[in-house]
């Protein structure tokens, strides 16, 4: 199992355009080989921002990295870039491999 | 759905070793009330340490909230004390809600 996080700052008062923006966004994923679950998470509020987390599950590592050079990912993307007012900063990516657990 | 981490900083070196303490760790998880599934994970090595997480998903927060003030809780957490030579400064807790997913 692999986990893809990708991790935004997201400025305080901005958060309901962030989740309308990826409500309302088409993530291509669900036909996509490997692919297990997606979710949205809301994190810990900072003085200056609250922390979200893109949260995808895969089968393999290679499962995700085949995504990113898919159709798919490009027009999963396509707009991400239109957005950047409400961030702070650059969202940061983690990815992790299963050491222990099911 | 919430998912609780826990952010490791593992010096360079004693990976093998933390991993080691994990998987011998009885985390009396199983049995809670709410508990839905435990990983480690080993995310991305930076210069002095190699990040992992441990990723707890459980049903609500509530019963993550109950699961703290259990007994469960304090036996799996009795022995942490004993291993902080692998480690770089605390491990940093983060809470996540779900905002959109399954």
């Amino acid at each position: 199992m692999y986990i893809a996080m990708n991790r935004f700052q997201v400025i305080r008062g901005k958060e309901d355009e962030f989740e309308t923006i990826w409500k309302s966004r088409d993530k291509h994923l669900t036909e996509v080989s490997g692919f297990k679950e997606f979710h949205l998470l809301k994190g810990p509020q900072e003085e200056n921002y609250t922390l979200y987390a893109s949260h995808t599950v895969w089968s393999t590592y290679d499962s995700f990295e085949a995504w990113t050079k898919s159709d798919a990912f490009r027009k999963a993307h396509s707009n991400a870039g239109k957005y950047k007012s409400v961030y702070l900063g650059h969202p940061n990516f983690e990815g992790f491999e299963t050491v222990e657990g099911a």
